[in-house]
């Protein structure tokens, strides 16, 4: 059952091809100096940064850059941001890139006038900024279809000296103004970003789905999300320049992870935990992450909430119903799910991302225990690990 | 293949029991003045009104009421709302009721102050008000699930003299600024009434599915919402008071039309067009007339879709797939949908909404036309009638 929640989605989605257009119209309404933020350079081959410029040039704007940010954006690259942000007095971050760009020009627009350790308070003391604290207005141009952060308030950042790597969901103040979404920039992606992108899509609304007990729309429309990820993923593994697929894709990611789909439900999100805990010892990509530990966590839990678990086989994957019992399809969801992470190239253990037993009580530690039909123990999360090896 | 698009949907929802509360907080931020709009009195037997006039007090709020708005409104109730909207000085227009109401606020606060004839210039002509052009506020407590008028800018009014209805969808500007959506509010609805709300649910998601050729995400997601409207219209009809029905219903009915699923896709709408031609001329129920004629228009439009229908029945209805040509499926698809017409107590036909022969050359005549897979022309809409009588 739907629980009571507040619905407040107000970033404005760019869809398509057009993206100077689309840039030209969003940058209206902003102030004349922007913070450019991206991350290695990828941009400046595949003419994406061109693109961003002409349109910046052209509405007039002074920028400042901002480059450098990495898949794992760190604390020490937060501080950094925090001081240019606050010296350049930017009227609007522009993030151009994937998740992490944006999750990190996020951490940067909340943090740069709090007077104060920001990551103490926003990331590790889980609170708000102040209503009269200024934030900085954020927009983004998106390269990659994954996290979501093009429509939501969530910022993953890593404190790398501890190996701490904590996800923090501000409110709507700090949710994009705009995103400019034009699936064939991510046309030019590497194969296993794409991939581990698509897994991380998969993954927010397995984490979305496999909790409560109940019967509710957002449950449906999960599924619908699930089967359109999973046939447009068999297609763009192929095809990675179908545009049709890359657009399913890219659409999907968006609204798996917006907000919408968690109103008046829990969640369980200990995929994303242990994930996370792998990132701060391996940098191990995301996504990649993910694959690597579903497979054990959901046949650890699935015991726990067997009827969804059978739905989850019966409709998303399609398994015929006849003359198996819950149980069984439940078992099958699963192993369906791990031939598809098989299927599309993602990965099957963490050991091939560089995880060894030497480092199973350092991430086990550095997890955040939670739990959607289950409550996780220190013990259980050995366990997915050691099942995932 | 999704098309080129803008997403902008700022609607604040403020879904579940907390009604005093959230609009207590959803009334914060607009000045003194309040217009109340609501329909004939039903909400002051339910204590609704007693709700809203108490958080109206409670916020210190200066209230008008303008009552009596129709299940069709009427151009001379809308001329009648423009003079009191500006004679009254709203800040705000408060619409407590259903579809009707919220659409019939939205038409007052786009034409109150408008210097001219507005449904000449806006519903007749099409046009937006001039950017500089002042507009009301408007916001709702919505109290029947269907239409979806609670978070986009549609408004539906009916031109009683000429025997016209014509949907208008305004741009952002007139989306209601909030919605206070409790599923129990829509428990003393009379049945007839819950249901054809479940029907034009079921009709907004069937008008966007069934056009294009493509595989997009929002196919997925409406193959979604229709399972779970399908699902808990069961429930509902045989407990109207089931909290967890009721809430997937007006959730669904929310997301069928708030601008989502029309993104980058073309729609038919030729069942609305029809239905709201019978409507001109009868007073029919809106949901029940497009229940009355959706099996007879989809067997006629089919043959221009096979693919999708064959999907919609496999997929929507769980029509066993083995052994059937897609035709076959097709058609046991629209047989399902006529089946369930009837299970939930919906018009199966025009005759018992009041419609005769002798009217059908004027409704023929009042039909905007149209259409998704084929391009309908009279003699198409003449034997829908036919067909549906």
């Amino acid at each position: 059952m739907l629980g009571n929640f507040i619905y407040y989605n107000p970033t404005k989605l760019y869809f398509g091809k057009e993206v100077h257009k689309n840039l030209l119209d969003a940058l209206n309404g902003f102030g004349k100096k922007v913070l450019l933020v991206y991350g290695g350079g990828s941009i400046k081959k595949n003419g994406i940064y061109d693109t961003v410029i002409s349109a910046l040039n052209e509405a007039g704007k002074e920028v400042t850059e901002l480059s450098g940010v990495m898949p794992n954006p760190s604390l020490e690259k937060l501080n950094e941001g925090i001081k240019v942000a606050r010296e350049s007095g930017a009227d609007l971050i522009l993030a151009v890139g994937g998740g992490s760009t944006i999750d990190y020009s996020k951490g940067v627009a909340a943090s740069a006038y709090y007077d104060g350790n920001a990551w103490e308070r926003f990331w590790l003391g889980g609170k708000e900024p102040d209503a009269d604290q200024k934030i900085i207005p954020v927009g983004s141009v998106l390269t990659l279809a994954g996290t979501g952060s093009e429509m939501n308030g969530g910022s993953v950042i890593t404190d790398e000296s501890n190996k701490l790597k904590v996800g923090k969901v501000f409110d709507d103040r700090l949710m994009p103004k705009f995103a400019i979404l034009n699936p064939e920039y991510t046309y030019s992606l590497p194969k296993n970003q794409m991939v581990a992108g698509i897994f991380d899509i998969m993954s927010h609304l397995m984490e979305q789905y496999f909790s409560d007990d109940d019967d509710s729309t957002t449950d449906y429309l999960i599924e619908g999300l699930m089967r359109s990820v999973v046939a447009s993923s068999r297609v763009a593994v192929k095809d990675p320049e179908n545009y049709e697929a890359r657009s399913n894709i890219m659409w999907s990611a968006t609204w798996a992870l917006n907000t919408l789909l968690k109103m008046g439900k829990s969640g369980d999100w200990m995929v994303h935990m242990i994930a996370h805990a792998i990132g701060a010892y391996t940098h191990a990509t995301h996504g990649m992450a993910l694959a690597a530990i579903s497979p054990a966590y959901y046949r650890l839990v699935k015991g726990f909430g067997l009827h969804r678990f059978a739905r989850f086989a019966k409709v998303v994957w399609e398994v015929p119903t006849e003359g198996k019992t819950e149980e069984q399809l439940a078992d099958a969801g699963i192993d369906k799910l791990a031939d598809w992470i098989k299927e599309i190239g993602a990965s099957s253990n963490i050991s091939s991302l560089g995880v060894t037993t030497e480092m199973f009580d350092g991430i086990v530690g550095a997890t955040f225990l939670g739990g959607g039909y289950k409550q996780i123990t220190k013990e259980d999360v050995k366990q997915v690990l050691n099942d995932s090896l």
